[in-house]
């Protein structure tokens, strides 16, 4: 969160607009799991993933914590437990229940989870509906902003658990997958050497703290694709023996590599010869000309090698994407070439950027400063947003975070080169 | 199952029996789960538990495979996925589904597997009543017993799987688990040696095939308890530092000890100095003067040679229950202390016999031949039936068995020395 | 030991005799390492090997620890640190180096080892020289035992660490490995029911603890093998699919075979086409009339299904060798079959007996009561000993003991069946 | 290495050059290990440590790989296995031995292995005498470099491997550990934003393929402290708690310290309340005015948040190291303070900054190009060079690196803050 955003306190009519967008927000992610049984709510097959009812558990907790306890008068817990249950990571406010075991909370239910909600927006709502601070809407924003990453999360959590059952079932058996726009020739466009500003000054508007302060880099002359990489390109990576050749892989990339015996992205299956995909909506023909998603650093990293180029910086892109106007809607829950440009709401496009804190960066003040801050280590800056990725959520300043070994986000490669 | 029965086929009184057996048998289980929420059906804390959903299938599927598909005519399998995800470990029949990962399966649902199980039970029923031979009979038994041993199963890893929620919540909150008869006092009963009569024969009633050939073994002068061992003697083994004196211990228990940093029972936790006892009712302040319960062989052992004792032979064990005429019933899922005897329906009483094959023991033929016979190796017996054994589960003869790690079923301690 | 042995004090006779026997049993253990190099020395490839060094050092050890320091009068300890170094598993005397890291310890020096003994030794013989009491020369024949032992450990876990090795260096490349006797044709000679006495009392002639008490057991009517079991044999279970299919095996078996992904015998390696056999001569091209050796109990136990026949129990097997008079002599350290019988001194014969305690059996008083006694759980007992067993090692009562799946040791099979 | 380096071959005065220069480099390793035993120099304590042994010979297959079998004509290989052995991870030549198993390697034995060396050095002598082309000498300095980077790590590897040893023998018993200068007052010395030039061009000098391109780069005004940080000052922060403040770590850093469970530096020992710190002399009472060692990035960036401060980023390193002319002398095995800078040969020091490529980054054609940038992913920048690295291979432009949370280089903390 930006702390340097302090205007005045918030109108009558600055309150009706947070409480709708309040109402909004906390209505979709409840929305999300309509398609869910009981039983695939509580699903974690694997430490990386949580339950889809503890994602609806943990964004509530987040508003009880942060705003109801700190900033409501006489506000009393709603059970004591579940500042232990919910609390993801934040040391500041005390300790967690074991992260790989949340599958083992079959209680609290979903539906006492339900009333939990419903209980903490009343809260929220009669809070807002009295008045607040410019400091309190800001942690509201926050949290809003919080829940709608959850939302994305739940969505790409819930994709790999159900991929676990030897079914496949699908998420939403009538999402349409196909692909809308024909694939365009790939193009390098060309920059010029020079210094550009990077990241976002404390304004009205809201963003996270890392993608603070503002601040200038030097660019060195490169090339950046007019498009994302597609399915069909990362065949030929696979049928030219890319998985099999260590020469193209990071020594890390290769031991990962090695141990996973992996050959394709992970949610791709072959059958009888032909190429499936697993997607929200089941499994699906792979189809060639749509953007490849789920490969990981290292799997994006070979393919850059492999194709003669590479992966360009979280500068690079974020240049080049503030030139692109138009921020299309996002409509599906599967990547998609567009007749306009692809840079934004198709897949998170790995960037060879170490995620590390900008010149002058400093955390947020108080427990929230845990947000961002403190994950400044091994992992890479994702830029553009993928079609999971919730409305009026993709900034051109927006870094995204992961492990270089995480594959389970909506991930894809616009490729890059040196001039 | 002993495979030497075979009378000729069932009469129509003894269909009616059978049916009414069967009935009873399969809404027994339907019974467990009434007091458990959908998530808590589909909990697998460990490898060694299966969700209760999954024994209501698995059980179901046993009835399918080993009865429908062999003796009804044109009968179509009700889904062919079934096959492969609730097959425990019948390598005759085929693969199986990865054990530890049986919580990943939210689907099929509940719900999904209630319909499953009332279809099967319509076919089975249909199949009853037209008539069967006394194989077909024989088979239906050993269904029906080992749809019992999985509502022990359901039980014990119920238990197991809500002690790990912080919560821990009750399976029946309602239950009473206090003591009945007060404590005896410990006496050694004297035998001399002998050679006895040990196992069955095949007869009419029905028996596991581990328990057969019956025959002879000699018995060497030896003494057995007259009563269980109970928590407070327990804990005086605790407080005279038994779990940190190795020379009490196996070198394998040792071992466990070391790795499990543990310093009492399972479900024994201290609270501001006092112990408590996690039941089927939830926590409990623990009752010294009910038996000791969910020690593993190493504890069981340990504690055996602090008295300066032994655990008895199996056969030892088998001799002098049946001198016990009285069986009593199956009241409570706790232990306690009767007024008569406690040698059945309270804990599973480890012996030191591994559990082996008796001299001329052959399995049963066909897949069913994979129930008992293979598991043969690095475990132990156990006799006499706990607070969770299904009703007329329980005899002499019945050689329950279970790793020397396994502490999770119910169980308990006797006595025994050499004379 | 057995701890019933007490004639009078030892006389000169008895004293020359007992010092030849210290000093040529300690000269074997020197003359066993000198085919090796000094880093050979140092070797372990798994935690369940120790290095040959630190077998040099324990074995000296438990004579400076259960003798010097109990017997010597004034007595002062070599090295403080020794004590806990080499201390192999004595809770008794104290804490020990972590087992899988004693190929850390460089230092003291094999050449510091090499001394070590020389000081116990030479303290050891003024002791025998000086006169001792019948408890101490019971003692020192114990101490002579164990050293004995580890020199068959020292044997099979260089074997193990050398194979490591991609040059598969041979531990004496003039080693002879060739057959000397035909095969003979397999024959299974019957035995009838009978009680049958078992194991040995407390005599003058030393024997471990766990081959006490002398007692009856009563064998049922079995047949058993003539001869063991060739690597021919083997090849046919092999190209018949032994390894393949899950019904021949024990559930545990079966876990095994799956984790280790193994379809032969360890030290079996195909090459072109063709099988070779590491042994201690190096890779030798595998002779199918030699016994097979090497093989886990699982191997052995669907070996057997496989044939129609079981393994023996460990009564059986001792009650048939008792009437096999000729103890032949260890030649070589590979097993052939010889002209005569091949019940001692080829491969150690897994029997289905779980190792237990005889009835009766008490552990041998103070801290060497560790011996045996502690291991008595989730271990088979082995008959017969092997082509790596000391001379005078062999007898008919002696009970070796592993873990199912250990493959080491120099295991081979002998069948049984009920008649 | 700097491929652009192409000036014409050798004249005779720079072949004596060169062959001075080599035969001194590998005399250096050999003198390396004559404080070792045998046993030593096989010592491998973990994965990421390598026997000393195996450092000599991987050395000498790095010349005979990449020189003589390439550039010397009719070259016979000295022995088809060493390629496979010692190939420490080079994937365009073959495939490796396992990198943990190489403690398992008794044979080649030391003495064989120094037979390998010196009949490798007497051919390298040759053929540089013989005379050599412009790109073969740069091959032999990357060799000769290579060389030296391994006398680094064999000595960091020893210290780690002898410290297992509860004896905590000494490398060398003579060394002097003790301090030569006062602390100097910490000072953070100002420096204003600039474009600042990075990296090295291709020139006549040797330098590692990662050093290069020259590039320009944007400094934000930062400050940089005069000295490095000392054990007094890592006291302070352990006895404030700092090793149990979750909010001072990195998220992946409070993973490392919760399962390491840590509460100082690796080599640091408490005994009776007082502080000792494990040298290459062996175990030493801890001195609080020497410079901190041994840290790894995690405790580093904790340190660093704990005082208010940052760690510098290697260009700002980088660029004010540029201002200190002198390079001092490496005299010793143990960081110290000296009476002049402490930039160099004291301790590898932290960097903010991800391992990465510059812009235009190109690796070095042919196999050698698998020296540095595969690793550039997961690894943080470290400068400087530490007490053990060889004399004339410290440089500004140096960029060394290591994974967050190695420990076992010898690694210290210079701090840095934004202004």
């Amino acid at each position: 969160m930006n702390s340097s955003i302090q205007p005045p306190s918030t109108s009558a009519g600055q309150t009706q607009v947070l409480l709708n967008r309040y109402q909004w927000v906390r209505g979709q992610s409840e929305a999300l799991i309509s398609p869910l049984s009981i039983e695939d709510c509580n699903l974690q097959a694997a430490a990386f993933v949580s339950p889809a009812k503890w994602h609806l558990a943990h964004t509530t907790w987040f508003f009880e914590t942060f705003i109801l306890l700190q900033h409501r008068h006489d506000y009393q817990v709603y059970d004591e437990h579940f500042q232990y249950l919910f609390n993801s990571y934040y040391n500041g406010i005390g300790e967690q229940f074991s992260r790989p075991n949340r599958h083992l909370l079959s209680r609290p239910t979903l539906d006492q989870i339900q009333h939990y909600r419903a209980d903490i927006d009343d809260q929220m709502c009669s809070l807002i509906t009295e008045g607040i601070s410019n400091e309190v809407a800001q942690l509201i924003e926050l949290g809003l902003n919080h829940e709608q990453q959850h939302q994305e999360l739940l969505l790409m959590d819930i994709k790999y658990c159900l991929f676990q059952n030897p079914l496949y079932p699908a998420y939403d058996a009538e999402l349409k997958t196909d692909s809308i726009a024909p694939l365009r020739p790939l193009e390098m466009l060309e920059y010029d050497e020079q210094v550009v500003s990077i990241g976002r000054e404390g304004t009205f508007d809201f963003c996270f703290d890392n993608e603070t302060p503002k601040h200038k880099t030097l660019l060195t002359p490169f090339a950046l694709a007019n498009r994302l990489v597609s399915n069909a390109e990362y065949l030929q990576f696979i049928s030219d023996g890319g998985y099999d050749n260590p020469l193209l892989w990071l020594s890390d990339g290769w031991s990962w590599r090695q141990q996973q015996k992996c050959s394709a992205p992970y949610y791709w299956l072959k059958r009888d010869g032909r190429w499936f995909e697993y997607t929200l909506a089941g499994l699906q023909p792979l189809n060639p000309n749509q953007p490849l998603c789920h490969i990981n650093y290292y799997e994006a990293q070979a393919f850059a090698t492999w194709s003669g180029k590479r992966l360009p910086t979280e500068f690079e892109w974020e240049w080049v994407a503030n030139k692109e106007i138009e921020m299309p809607k996002n409509e599906r829950l599967h990547p998609h070439y567009s007749v306009d440009n692809d840079f934004f709401h198709q897949v998170w496009q790995w960037t060879q950027s170490a995620y590390q804190a900008y010149p002058g960066y400093k955390p947020a003040a108080g427990a929230v400063g845990e947000y961002n801050g403190k994950f400044m280590t091994n992992q890479y800056v994702l830029k553009g947003g993928c079609a999971l990725t919730p409305e009026g959520h993709v900034r051109t300043t927006y870094r995204n975070f992961f492990y270089p070994q995480d594959f389970w986000p909506m991930t894809g490669i616009r490729l890059a080169e040196d001039r």
